[in-house]
């Protein structure tokens, strides 16, 4: 069955993911000789760097999320549908998806990526991810849950481990998340849970190698692990995870902790489809492409963003995964298919590293911009500030903004609210408002 | 097992729901001589008058519910817990919950109300109800999930069931319900579908009886039906519903409707909890009480709001399930209590009606005080600014008064995010992301 799409006479640019490099590309090739069509499993798009935010009360889930349609408003040459897709097949260039068949004159895969286990299928069934607004909302329904449990529990080691948050994983994700958890302890528990020992709640970042930030400037490491310990986060470098039952942490040559709340932030890798049989997949499950973005072993197949890996001598290992290498890409990848068009010579990537950034909590961040480096209340301005200005959309803009104000001057992180029930198999003193089969078809 | 409460010197008063009559009664017995025990299946309070807002992609959830915790912040004599009550023994005076037993002195019933489905267990297995934030972000998946559909639906008699929306019931909720769905069609799905034949969108609004908005005045009425018939839904009064199996909506004397999406707001009747053998359950499934919401039958058990019915011969049925009753016996509960402690006479309950109201669509509402009668813009700011002013937390506030501005400046809705995928058993054509057994347990 094919997916019925509008007929065009131009060629068809099939681009799989809406995040930022699918975005970027869709809305460059506006008024272009092409039909753009977008598939998404969502139908919106989701602004990753914000999450933690959602995850730990501090923002709503749709204000950082924007529905793709609306992003292509009055662009008359896009098509958008929902659907996950389940395999290329490059031979007879298309795309198996679960509402049909699509082909395709040129694919882009900008499926992004997805949290890297190594393999560990424990640590993959008991912690928690948090690379997609669901997950974000699972994780906060998760935290919250167990402050309530917490208080109802009698069995003394149960209460610990419901109190320890344990973060994996030291980059900016794993550094954002546990100084998040750090003022929710700090501003917010107090008020919430006057009857709470506030010194059983322990929070762990745990990092396999001997800095936080790795690709950060060792100003940035060293002021971001001040900034942790201060606001009272147990920072354990040097530290490598053995495996994660859903009850117990254990470590390599440390003591194993009792926890919980295992929040994944070790590792990405790449969303590959199934079906580039040719294709060369590198370091971090990437599709090896050349200097335009073309997918080694396909004439006619690109991917761009934290699925894809340029390799040259500069970069061994490709770009780094993050939202600017995947603009810059979407917008280079949309005038290389213009040329295409026009006949002209290809032009390869450039990367214009415009720094990086991290924020620990209120008034502590860190950012590098080639060889300045800062730390502290400017570089959390400076942070909202870039987070602000990309982030899709008016409306969330000023949402976010507000949140965040209200946030400074109350101490408070207003949504913390239980909406997405969430159990695990191991849950087994709280039982309160798990679903019955019939709910669960209604509810999930 | 018992549940762990703090200990206290006071007698207790348990309260079963965080509604407005639960709110305001225990913050009313703030500082006054007892220990109160607040319990709710929800970490949260639900602001259910702009629950349609959220299933139809105005509001964010977070923005019209607020953390229970928050409410009681800085109050001493509050103990709160997320738990399900499953039964009353009142001949011990203790509660059933799923965390244990909870003994008390009085008992409170603020459990409110839930869908009256007047035992058709097909319209209750196959329509959407919409009395709480998860029922309502379903609403939001499945309208938003059936415009997605219905561009891949090959098949012309489903393709028209996934535009066909009908609203079943008149009343307030029914009548803004299907006004925001009008809305969304003439505002959001041109921009956001442009190769959809809008035509094929229909909006109905099934009522019973001959009038819309029964309680109100005959000049509401007659505009609210006004209103929405210029907006373009298809109003049938003295119509009634006989079956509904997921795909055909059958009525009395007419012909059927085609729909995959019939939204229940045809009546509630009270969340009665096992176990009050001895009380009388009266029309609408009250609990009969006396002017002092005492519960017929009982010394110590009270009922209030939605679930309580003060039978006179002025209120035969009661009061209306509306917030404004729940709040005034709150408060007035909350004086009889420190009377009881006082060994003072206790009051019976007065209501003081501040009028009603309902909105039906951007400048278009409708609005009774006494004798006076008013419709339209006017109407429409008056209904904002009271629904502003009762909503819970300043932060929500401001938050739902950017998104009203938003969206009255741009006509647009802007949380329009599928975040939990709804799928009912009938859906067959449409499999994008339903998750498997193991996703399923995390995102449920």
């Amino acid at each position: 069955m094919d997916l019925q799409l509008p007929k065009s006479e131009y060629p068809r640019v099939v681009i799989v993911g809406g995040g930022f490099g699918g975005i970027e590309l869709a809305k460059r090739l506006k008024n272009k000789p092409f039909q753009v069509v977008m598939l998404d499993k969502h139908n919106y798009h989701t602004f990753q760097p914000l999450l933690y935010q959602v995850a730990t009360g501090g923002l709503e889930a749709d204000s950082i999320a924007f529905p793709l349609r609306k992003i292509f408003k009055g662009q008359k040459n896009i098509v958008f549908r929902v659907t996950k897709v389940t395999s290329v097949n490059a031979s007879e260039n298309c795309l198996i998806t679960d509402i049909g068949k699509v082909s395709y004159d040129y694919l882009v895969i900008a499926t992004g990526s997805t949290s890297n286990f190594f393999g560990n299928k424990e640590i993959e069934a008991n912690s928690m991810p948090m690379k997609s607004i669901p997950e974000a909302l699972d994780l906060r329904s998760l935290i919250l849950q167990n402050f309530e449990k917490s208080l109802i529990e009698k069995d003394l080691n149960k209460r610990d481990a419901l109190l320890n948050f344990v973060v994996v994983g030291g980059g900016p994700t794993g550094v954002e998340t546990a100084g998040a958890i750090a003022e929710l302890k700090k501003h917010v528990i107090p008020n919430d849970y006057p009857e709470m020992d506030l010194s059983r709640i322990n929070i762990y970042l745990i990092e396999n190698s001997p800095e936080l930030l790795g690709p950060m400037s060792p100003q940035a490491q060293k002021k971001s692990k001040e900034f942790l310990i201060e606001m009272g986060v147990q920072v354990m470098n040097e530290t490598r995870v053995l495996g994660y039952d859903g009850n117990t942490l254990l470590l390599q040559d440390k003591a194993p902790i009792l926890t919980s709340t295992v929040i994944w932030s070790a590792g990405v890798k790449g969303e590959v489809l199934p079906g580039l049989d040719q294709a060369e997949i590198v370091r971090g499950g990437r599709l090896k492409t050349d200097t335009q973005n073309l997918v080694v072993g396909y004439k006619n197949v690109y991917a761009i963003g934290d699925v894809a890996a340029i390799i040259t001598d500069d970069t061994p290992n490709g770009h780094p995964g993050v939202a600017p290498v995947a603009i810059q890409q979407g917008h280079q990848l949309a005038k290389n298919l213009v040329h295409i068009a026009e006949n002209k010579p290809l032009e390869p990537f450039k990367y214009f590293d415009k720094g990086s950034m991290a924020t620990v909590g209120r008034n502590r961040a860190v950012v590098d911009i080639g060889k300045i480096h800062f730390q502290g209340i400017f570089a959390w301005f400076a942070w909202m500030f870039v987070h602000l200005m990309t982030l899709v959309g008016f409306r969330n803009k000023i949402i976010v903004f507000i949140n965040w104000v209200w946030s400074y001057f109350s101490y408070d992180r207003g949504t913390r609210l239980i909406i997405r029930t969430f159990a695990k198999d191991r849950s087994v003193d709280y039982r309160a408002e798990v679903p019955s089969v019939k709910e669960n078809v209604k509810a999930s």
